[in-house]
């Protein structure tokens, strides 16, 4: 069990370095007959994209994604979905510096301690170039949750100590892209930007947090009593490199609450089950309620630093080392994408298991 | 894929209902020739067992664990571990205004809307008490990560807006069963248990915090890229009831920092490799780096209150309830040993899984 | 992966040893809302019970099955179903004689081999004894292939070398348990019963061949390309303790025919696609095509004889050795219900999972 | 669970129709360090291509496999293997007449009945070139065998009734590849190549047997008790295209034989354990007993046929059809590197199973 496979009955596996061949991966477990819409397909992953803006690494990869198998005149057979990204602009010289050095809080210790070796150029399978298949495939999920009605918005909420106070049941989340950090709020965005502008210069980096909403997803999705649906959210989201924390609904703040104060209590409107307050993040007992689904994930800063700094070698002799090549001052804005994809095979996957619920 | 099987060579498949005839479970992968400590498996048991204080549930258990295979001579055989847990203190009638009616913030709607029928006496499957299993499986797990010179200490640091400020490091985690809450501070202590019994008294409930320290991991453990070490801890924890947020490392509070503050940096000592500061919570890339791995978990207030709520019943008529029978005021004291055991099976999975890494 | 489960959605987990306090299992995946019928339940567990007949082991279990969860007021919830069967009569003492001996070709030392320990007695783990919760698993997965309308029927076709040559859709296999071997024509019943006679008196024991048919598959079941129903069923049937093979419709008589004669062509009747002959065996491609399944399944004799044999204890030493106790001198009037459970199991996984396939 | 991943620990997930852009799959969990040696992985697959013979499909593929990820300067890195085989010789005008109607035999039927469409282009993905894949898993597979001494020999040992009658003993294994239909004996090889080349000319087609033999296997593999080391060669064999049935050892000969025959003595020979007879095909209670593994495998005739036949199309009207293309008459010659390569796939599997069960 090596841990490439991600999901039960709708199940992504990924393959692909940094600096290898191609990256890609295989879906399997995709119902039959869904039309596979490449442009969208393809625009998720432009939002994923490096290069996209001058806040984030100036790689350039076109990043453009062939089907190889699993469909047929333009719909999914039921068959599994092969699919891959070259790999463009390797520049391995980059990286020369490690190939036996470990930079600090990164994974180059650790493969090294597990494998015995590893693939130093761009970080090998420890880069975060890995999602870019987790991103079509998340799109493919996406495909399939327009139908049930289910939106995934993910969306920049803050951007080292500067916070997006607001509930999102205030924001507008279709202006999330409107801007190049992706806070739906435009005024707090330009200040992260100039933040990130700001460490960027410094050669330094800065973490942040992403918010997601999910709309439109019935009642009765979350196996109890391990795959709880926000247990499964949760992996998921700490899958995703440089991920430090998960909360859903009330989260970390919730614990200070009284019972009174943080039960949500049902009401009937239209005939339709509500809650009046929504602590529970629309899941409850691990099963989804029917109100909204929210979570937060916190990203730390990227490793990867302009500044001098002191590790080691693999002899454990002290060295000095200075970050080069190109990298992102900030993954929050090309993180987006991949916490909804995430979010996408969670819930894809948690759709079909519950096909199987009533005989 | 019903949820009810954790971890993938080092298993547990669980079953039971709060007020069924008994709960119990599988342990499939332990590996042979282990001493089966009974005592020390009974007395995890009783660290998690209602009523062994005024501040949680007065419900009387034994929980004593019967055995049924998997052992033989007092030692492990490698064939799988069968143990059961009767139930003796039911007291059905306890829930009878539940059978129609939907407590709030509990699984009692979301099952009924998965399932289309639930088992109402005592919450059924998505009670607290089907942990009594994981317990029984983490202290064998336990057993095997002690043979490795691992150690797992859980303990209270938050309840409600009470918080041990102090940084694991200078606590003394041997004190933690020194008092019913399981707080390692003595002071803080008290007023935690001052702040429970004032909950308590108002019918009322509170949340917390309970935070995790795991030694003597050696580096290796984990499997990128869906397998995360600490996302595998994250699914674990959050599978637990009432668990609303998980976060490790510098977790929440990393993502306001620099790269250049939060990397840790390497160092040689006593020809062991070692990072300056852990910022990284012993986890790097997925993989476990040698140093301490240390986490948070936040859990909710319990979500039955003895106050008058309103609510609805099946029908979707307004209905009012009010809480019934034993319950904790506060669930922290009590799932110190839950998240203890949840976080050795996630070891001892780990450690399984990565023997296989090597040709 | 200890390999104790069976199946993907329709999970069977076993525990237990011949001479252990019980045996039993979780059946995970079993959609709510199914009517338990324990009187069923508990006659397929008594096709199966020891002492049945003098053809049989004259061991007296009463093979009592108790269900301890996942069942409320007569019906599933979905939650998991535990169940144990408890060991009453036991005789260690029929076994000190290979403490520390090997039996000729049972799994005396391969267990040791790989666990470097085994529990001796009754042969532990790797006793027939263990399918007995099997059958109650497979009983459960009839009650829902009824509702589907799907019937399977296995039967004792060869004892030694009686073979019995009528095509199933010549014999009445209602007629099956109208005789203690099992076999529906009771003119051959009656020789292979006097062969077993034979056999037992000489203190040897025989093998046969177990034929299967199942009938009311819809088209569509098995999952290309490694599941394939058929593979599945093989894997179910050589998982029985003294299998030795598997074939499905022409089996290893179609070998030698020419694609001309094999083909089954299709023709409609009724409205309905059917094929003129069968020899793909209601399997084409690994999808069920809505013909009669049907399989066949061989059976060594035996390994417990009452006669001398050598063999070698744990010291290489050569020592002799005679059978004691109370054994099968042929499995097959016992294997029957058997083979039906683990086919059982199967059909209803297929089910389940063949509900995932469209969007 | 849609069944295109083989293994456990040593996984395989395959991709690729018949006629897409491409097939190929991801292997994962191979250990690190592992020299890949690209020409013989390459020369297994010749094995297995079109066009090698006159006794085989005249199509012309390539089939060369590009590995894109997973290795670094040589060796294994121990994250997942990515390769591809690009379609080349594609005629999809050859199954124009299938759009609409069913071959008899085939799985067009079936999946139309599963899925709700297919594509029809070369049989699409139930055609048996998806076992391209499997060599290319397969060979990996052997690399990692060759270090622990294992070898595994398949050879025709029947085509139609010309049967191979001696013991693989008494053959020279190393033979096998010196005549076109891959039968050890040379004789029995030229009359095989005739009967071929007979019913080729007839527009017909034949079945066969494969006959495989492991050697060097130690005691121990195999996990009780539904993953016995034959049940999972058991699938392994029946998930390869056109098998119809699997035996090992003795299997089904040995059901008309007596326990006291069919027994395997134990011996001690030069300090070794060893069995005087291997009835048991070096597996007993599903475990390795070190003796060679044997087993045998059918093969249906090819159901694409020259001859005209009678089918139906899809809306179940009575059709005439005639074979076009190119097509194997045996698929025998071809199946033996795939035999072998399922059984490498299952015995490193096993391998890295049998290394969790020791603590």
């Amino acid at each position: 069990m090596a841990g490439n496979t991600f999901g039960t009955l709708f199940r992504l596996t990924t393959f692909g370095e940094s600096h290898g061949e191609a990256l890609g991966g295989i879906i399997d477990g995709c119902p039959s007959g869904l039309a596979l819409d490449l442009d969208f397909i393809q625009h998720e992953l432009d939002r994923r994209r490096p290069g996209q803006s001058h806040i984030v690494t100036q790689r350039k990869e076109g990043d453009k994604v062939e089907f190889l198998s699993g469909n047929f005149e333009g719909r999914t057979t039921g068959t599994p979905i092969g699919f891959i990204i070259r790999n463009e602009n390797q520049r391995s010289k980059d990286y020369e510096h490690i190939v036996d050095a470990y930079r600090p809080s990164h994974a180059d210790y650790t493969y090294d301690a597990k494998y015995g070796m590893r693939d130093w150029r761009g970080g090998g399978r420890s880069s975060a170039r890995e999602t870019v298949s987790r991103v079509v495939a998340g799109a493919v999920a996406k495909l399939i949750l327009k139908k049930y009605g289910i939106t995934i918005s993910a969306y920049t909420s803050q951007v080292g100590d500067i916070k997006l106070m607001k509930d999102y049941r205030k924001l507008d989340l279709t202006k999330t892209d409107s801007n190049i950090v992706r806070c739906p709020d435009a005024l707090i965005a330009e200040t992260m930007i100039n933040r990130i502008e700001q460490v960027r210069k410094e050669g330094d980096t800065i973490g942040g947090v992403i918010s997601c909403v999910v709309t439109g997803v019935a009642a009765g999705l979350g196996e109890p009593v391990f795959d709880k649906l926000h247990a499964d959210l949760g992996k998921a989201m700490l899958s995703i490199n440089a991920v430090k924390g998960f909360e859903y609904g009330s989260g970390f703040d919730g614990v200070s609450m009284k019972g009174s104060e943080h039960n949500d209590q049902f009401v009937v409107a239209n005939k339709e089950v509500h809650t009046k307050t929504n602590h529970s993040g629309g899941i409850q007992g691990g099963i989804s309620n029917g109100e909204d689904i929210y979570f937060r994930v916190a990203f730390k800063p990227v490793a990867t630093i302009m500044k001098k700094q002191t590790t080691i070698n693999s002899k454990k002799e002290e060295v000095e080392m200075v970050g080069k090549g190109r990298h992102d001052p900030c993954v929050l804005p090309r993180a987006v994408p991949i916490v909804e994809a995430m979010a996408a095979l969670v819930l894809v996957d948690h759709i079909l298991r519950n096909k199987t619920n009533a005989s």
